[in-house]
């Protein structure tokens, strides 16, 4: 049927949207939610058409991404047709119901998602039919390749390396120690990371502290012709983009399937154009993998996906039940990542740092295997790593000659007491995570957390074991709230609640 | 968070919504889609939280329905907090795994979703969980307790009727058939019925044609204290708006899972206080239920939830590979149903609905075992159910005297004729309702369909099959083209597609 558009000024951000009346739904035997095609001289688009009584019977409400295709003016005549059953979405139907796609059906969920056709209604359906039916692994590859192929693809040439974390352990600022140790070591490395989504520090929030971190393309391809490295938000890059919106609704399920989370990494990696990964596997009680048997599934999982995809995949286990190191939050982050790029810094960070950048100077020939973690070792303490972070930190329009003690740290504090004597027993990933985003991380680069004492330590009553920092009086009074209510940490022998509603810490 | 409200003059038609701007919903370690606790004075609500650069930070967008729950105004300090789980999202998440739920977390999801705090993307996850993972009969029951239960419930005493159809088969106006004949013999029968939502005439729709349909709560118990019975719209009385909002969502996922099947119906029933039901399942190919093992199957989980109900349910698997009569469209089945009433009309009606209603008289106690449907038979013969019939035009305002011949039918019309001479082998549902609902249906109540021959009528080359109604010369044009490229019927024998594009059908 012909309408007459009606142009509203709405972007949706990316789902292609119109607006029709309900007599109009009704005649076009169709339902609000479901997807017409749209007609307007030699253009035509398809579209997810809302409910709404604000448009009269006879028009159709034109949002911006659909009148940017149309190129259509207010009181046009737009031809407006029902019964639009996308291959994606008889895919989609076809995975709820447990059978496996083809390349080409995957290849269409991830190009309609990208172009705006599918509604949270569809996008929810495939992940949650993933989520119970699972992914083959050649279903993982086509899923990993078209996410990949539908956004930006850099190219650095052809020995390129890699570090990634799957996440889930706070206080993880490893990369700002294995990149320069690789590059240092004259392996190509250009680094893509992301900010916090529900962490306290992404990568880029802890390197933003240093340096800049936001570029384009041609400026990210100078900076690592220049250093042969480089940490920078991969999310000015365009990579991927069906990944974010895959993302975005993951979220409010709470789901990761185990295929989006590998299709997600390995598609980033191969539009960054990497060819050699070292992938960090964060494994133990409040990680996203807890037992070994997990992380050895998943590692033999990215490493069948990485061999198909053309990249060499390393995982490595690492201990993750508490924080890496002792500091929390994008600056305590940065200072301590500077620190032991210094000589300093605590050997949790150092060991697992050098451990992880080891593997990738044997993946580049650089070193016998089971030699990779002592050169790792030597180059950090021959101050090569730090002068090339130094170098990366300059390219980065940072202040190359950064000292720790510059980085501006929160001065609202609050210190977290051992309640009783006794070890350390646990130090909660979880519980720290939103401790410290109560204080303030990621959005106040000085908010965060610093921990005097980890798991093992000894403490005798009233020592120090964690410091709140914020940046304000206000989120330091959110923190110490949010510290009453959880269970941050736990010392062996410590009244984990009495009945009555005291406090847990003394401050 | 205190955030300052800025009124959002938009209504979502249920759903709860605020704007963040994307800062602040990263600030609030959350993601876009989902929910805040939103505190104003002494009121609070959750909400989704949509993200949009619209709403600068610091500030909330406020949209009516949640206005209208906090009472605030512009300029106003609310406080927004995140990390609220509903049980309902939990409940969700927990058939997601497939676990089965409790009556409380049904419940929940149930007044979530009508209370607006379920978005798009939760209610899709359940349904899809639904459709993967199964529910329970138990799980079924508290369903349809919770839907029944969020919605009006009528009361007509404790010896209420009803009749009720799966759907899916066109021409089926029995209802305007078995409602008369079952009060005419003294047993109340208030039918609700709905509007054709993809099919070409709900029962509502057909019986407008001869009366109003629309009444309030009141207007119907006055109606049906006249008279022992109504056939109206069930929409303006709000029964069971759960029901509506799942099946939203179930449209564009193009799925209907069983239980909610079962439980949309039985709530409906449930609400409209109903003790003793005939539920009519259409069987055969081009049904929503193919086989007799299936019918069988749903019968019985429809008679277990009754018993639940208590609701005496008594299932009939009726022939449902062809339309039922002759005629398909609101103003063409009103025709025939008012024919049938006055002594004519097809054979395949008279048995269906006399079969149906016969049901019903002996579930009331008026007939022995086997002898319901010549009693039926006999009401219908009488010229009773005719006077039953004129009654209840009357109460809902119609006029009670209307003849067939007085009813409007569309004047364009066009004829498919048999291409050959031979057997229909076939009249397909699906085709014929999109070539009905091309024609017109249901908006233009003369538009439709008349079938001059069923399966297995004898015709020969030439022969009328189909006749198409239409209100509009355009109507009636777009009627041609969906003939043309669909193929409603087929003859034995008939070529059903050459190489070249021709015309299957002359007209």
């Amino acid at each position: 049927m012909k309408l007459k558009a009606q142009i509203v000024d709405v972007d949706t951000g990316s789902v292609h949207k119109i607006l029709l009346n309900p007599v109009d739904i009704t005649h076009l035997a169709m339902f609000a939610g479901e997807r017409v095609l749209l007609k307007y001289r030699k253009s035509e688009t398809v579209a997810i058409a809302e409910s709404t009584s604000l448009v009269d019977s006879g028009q159709v409400g034109i949002l911006n991404e659909v009148q940017r295709e149309l190129h259509v003016k207010d009181g046009d005549l737009v031809e407006v047709s029902s019964d639009v059953k996308p291959t994606s979405i008889k895919a989609i139907r076809k995975k709820m119901d447990g059978l496996a796609l083809s390349g080409e059906e995957i290849h269409a969920i991830v190009e309609d998602l990208v172009a705006g056709r599918l509604s949270d209604i569809d996008i929810s359906a495939f992940l949650v039919s993933e989520h119970i039916r699972g992914l083959t692994l050649e279903e993982t590859v086509h899923l990993t390749r078209a996410i990949a192929e539908e956004g930006e693809q850099l190219d650095f040439g052809t020995n390129v390396f890699d570090k990634h974390s799957i996440g889930g352990v706070p206080g993880n600022k490893v990369s700002l120690i294995i990149v320069p140790i690789v590059a240092a070591a004259g392996l190509l490395i250009p680094k893509t990371s992301s900010r916090a989504i529900t962490s306290p520090s992404g990568t880029a929030d802890t390197m933003e502290v240093l340096a800049d971190v936001e570029f384009s393309v041609e400026e990210l391809q100078r900076i690592v012709k220049n250093t042969k490295a480089a940490i920078v938000w991969g999310g000015s890059l365009n990579l991927a983009p069906a990944d974010d919106l895959f993302i975005q609704v993951e979220h409010p399920l709470q789901i990761d399937p185990r295929p989006q989370m590998i299709a997600s990494i390995m598609a980033k990696k191969l539009s960054t154009g990497i060819q050699h990964l070292v992938l960090d596997i964060p494994t133990g009680e409040g990680c996203k993998v807890t037992t070994m048997e997990e992380a050895r599934k998943l590692s033999r999982d990215f490493i069948t996906v990485g061999t198909e995809l053309g990249i060499n995949v390393h995982c490595a286990m690492t201990y993750g039940s508490q924080p890496v190191g002792h500091a929390i939050g994008p600056a305590l982050e940065a200072k301590e990542a500077l620190e032991t790029l210094m000589g300093g810094g605590p050997t949790s960070l150092i060991e697992k740092s050098t451990g992880l950048a080891g593997i990738l100077l044997e993946m580049g020939g650089l070193a016998p295997r089971g030699v990779g973690r002592k050169l790792a070792k030597d180059i950090l303490a021959s101050g090569k790593a730090l002068e090339k972070m130094r170098q990366i930190i300059e390219a980065q329009n940072g202040k190359a000659s950064i000292l720790p003690s510059e980085i501006p740290i929160g001065t609202h504090t609050s210190i977290l007491r051992a309640p009783s004597d006794g070890y350390v027993a646990t130090l909660q990933n979880r519980a720290l995570v939103r401790l410290a985003r109560a204080a303030g991380t990621p959005k106040f680069h000085g908010a965060g957390l610093y921990l005097h004492a980890k798991v093992g330590s000894r403490v005798k009553e009233g020592d120090p074991v964690i410091t709140i920092y914020s940046e304000t009086s206000g989120k330091l009074r959110d923190a110490v709230d949010v510290a009453k209510s959880l269970m941050p940490f736990t010392v062996e022998g410590m009244l984990l609640r009495t009945m009555t509603d005291t406090e847990q810490y003394s401050h």
